[in-house]
């Protein structure tokens, strides 16, 4: 592996996408910070990719204080230029409209959404000096819908995407890359295989069709190729479902 | 006029589109309950509504705070069951994306689109035992773009469709017609005559186009339109535009 | 009823949506052209409109053939101003895209879309002259969505939105107005009920949920109102369904 | 180069992108089968390919011949199997509406729509039995909109995407990658810098700046992208412009 003189900001390094996503970025030789709300839990992914000889620094960050994220992203940006932020916070919840409380509302929204606002900003302060960077954030079928049940959720993801858009729109000639991946689909999570046992019982998980959730580490290969984009056709959103998604 | 056991709440109940909605609704015979963040502010509408012998309560709100929407709605249906609640919150802000500071990508935020929550929802707690009911959302052309400048208010107004989309999938069936409104062009107002006096000179305004401009009590007949639909073809979404209007 | 000196043209003045818009607006005073592909399948409506003291005369028409729209048209201006041109012509069909022959194709294509792109540049034709006129065209589901086995009528009807959408932003300001009014949902014809019938059985049918539907006189009002709104505040698009559809 | 034992055919394969995207792909060592109107100019292309050892078979075709298509495509498929089909057939023209003839409105969807529609069909025919391929269109500006004097093209276009729709559903959950690449930007092609020329005077093509006009090879980029997904995370539709163009 070529080390190479760049870092990525990974906020939101979750078990499953955020893991992958630090996990693939390093195996290309980026010097990955990877942050999560509890750093302590970046343990084993530190281990594993310092295994194979990539370089991470994880961190406690909570994404939705505006002092955390700056810091941050200074201190990545401290270590090797920052060449790519990805915001990858989730917070996927549905209650009916009457349950859905100010404060699960005014929460999703800042980890979802506000979250992200600041990291693209914080982001673009310190590559629109250096006329280059990429910004990706992930969506999620919500971005473009609200469901039943998603009034926190959708609200938070819409808003999300809005930022992105208008953050591409004045940053792309500036030569960053802003785009929005829309992940429209189940991803093979612990979290996500126990809502279809709570819903379709324990042998809907057992005799799982492998191509119903998408690998975690598909999103990373799609977050990789938006990277390799030219900047001649960039993409600033795509959505990604697997192949047997009905949609 | 004849007057209906029924009470209309606007919820930002400003100079122009809330003030024209506010006056059609009691001219057809609606008690109306107007909120906005100043309201000694109304007394000129309430004088108004009240020369042609509506029915019209003029109150102080701050809609980013739940117990105010709460107790708001709960004294308009005290009064007469809510039949309409239209929020109608403007937050219109333009900043690059660097000059986006985080108090006003919050307070954008919670005026248009987590009041427009929290409206939407104690409203529906209101009609849905009654199983009868109207919630009207407010949206602009930032409702569907993200464009430059516009990281703050498109983020708050796509979150404001968000909700607006979750609470129509879940409550139509109920009975309540929840409905979201975007205009699409610049409405008639002296906010609207002063930024096109900036931008292209008191020339301009003196020789305004009369097609140009959405006179507020164009959105008005909208809303009045909205709410007399047959529940067997409701409509969600629509957008307004004059007929010279570029799209 | 007042009789107006204005004509309506209703192309597709089928059974069901298109003989309630002929009553409609027969009703509202306008002169009525009502035209299908079997002309004499209308003796009923004909009939029944001038019960109630109404102007209508049905044709046969083929709405693909260029010189029978012009002349259709023509013939309803000559009776007076045509103020109204509605093209509500169907073709849903439902084929594997391996069974879908270029036949039915180029045929559905030529009923939904060609036939819809003649008439709204017919009526342009007569109706720009005069300053003033409305065009509205009649959309489905399949217009924003290409669902299994609609590849040739969602074909169609994407492409007639196309004609609406640059028809009307090249129209609007020279005062016609251009609509397109999608019906998101089964609407209550025989031939729905047919469908029901062999999808979910016969007893689906006898207790159908009166809700379920919409009734066809729910289409004409909307075209009424798309009518009767003023230029400050057109709309362009929207979509009906039920309260109690899914969407 | 590494030969494969695949075909590519590229339909509507012209002097730009239809060349990259047959270049491309003979580079990556798929035997590509380039079938334009007429062949004859196919001549340099194939002496290009040739002379970097590719493997390419130029056609004389009129992609509106449902009979030459399919011999066309089954023709190659004879060759080895039709692992990619990319139907690239543009059809740009801008007329007014009333100035919208019936034949160029034919024309129009005969080339980029109904064609589009035929190759998808007998590509999916020759790859259904073998569990695999890809079948990709190319999109443009005017898939999604309707702008004014673009009646014809935006109606094919659209047309066109929502064949593309229908298709995916159906053969996507069949192991067959069907995608809408749109291209929503000006490619640097003769014509384009013509219209450029003739709008803005003969500096503005002298001056141009490098970063307006797309490159072609970059659309031929973008397939071979689409190509690469993994199916766990495929793509349907995106949008590719240049980093400074406006959107």
């Amino acid at each position: 592996m070529q080390k190479r003189n760049a870092t990525v900001a990974v906020i939101g390094a979750g078990d499953y996408i955020g893991a992958e996503i630090a996990k693939k970025f390093a195996a290309e030789g980026f010097a990955v910070f990877a942050g999560r709300r509890n750093g302590e839990k970046l343990a084993p992914l530190v281990k594993e990719v310092e295994a194979f000889g990539g370089t991470i620094f994880g961190r406690s960050l909570d994404a939705r204080k505006e002092e955390e994220i700056t810091a941050f992203l200074a201190d990545a940006d401290k270590h090797a230029p920052l060449e790519i932020c990805i915001f990858n916070v989730g917070a996927n919840v549905n209650f009916p409209i009457l349950e859905t409380t100010e404060r699960v509302f005014r929460k999703v929204w800042e980890m979802a959404c506000y979250a992200g606002f600041l990291a693209g900003r914080e982001a673009a302060r310190l590559m629109l000096p250096r006329g280059r960077g990429n910004i990706f954030f992930t969506g999620a079928t919500a971005s473009l819908r609200g469901g039943i049940g998603f009034a926190a959720f959708a609200s938070a993801k819409f808003g999300l995407r809005a930022v992105a858009q208008a953050a591409a729109r004045e940053l792309w000639p500036k030569n960053i890359h802003v785009a929005h991946l829309i992940i429209d689909a189940g991803v093979d999570t612990q979290w996500v295989r126990e809502l279809i046992k709570q819903r379709e019982g324990q042998a809907a998980v057992e005799n799982l069709d492998p191509n119903r959730l998408m690998p975690p580490a598909s999103v990373a290969e799609a977050y990789w190729e938006l990277y390799r984009q030219p900047r001649t056709a960039w993409v600033f959103e795509q959505e990604i479902r697997p192949f047997g998604e009905k949609w």
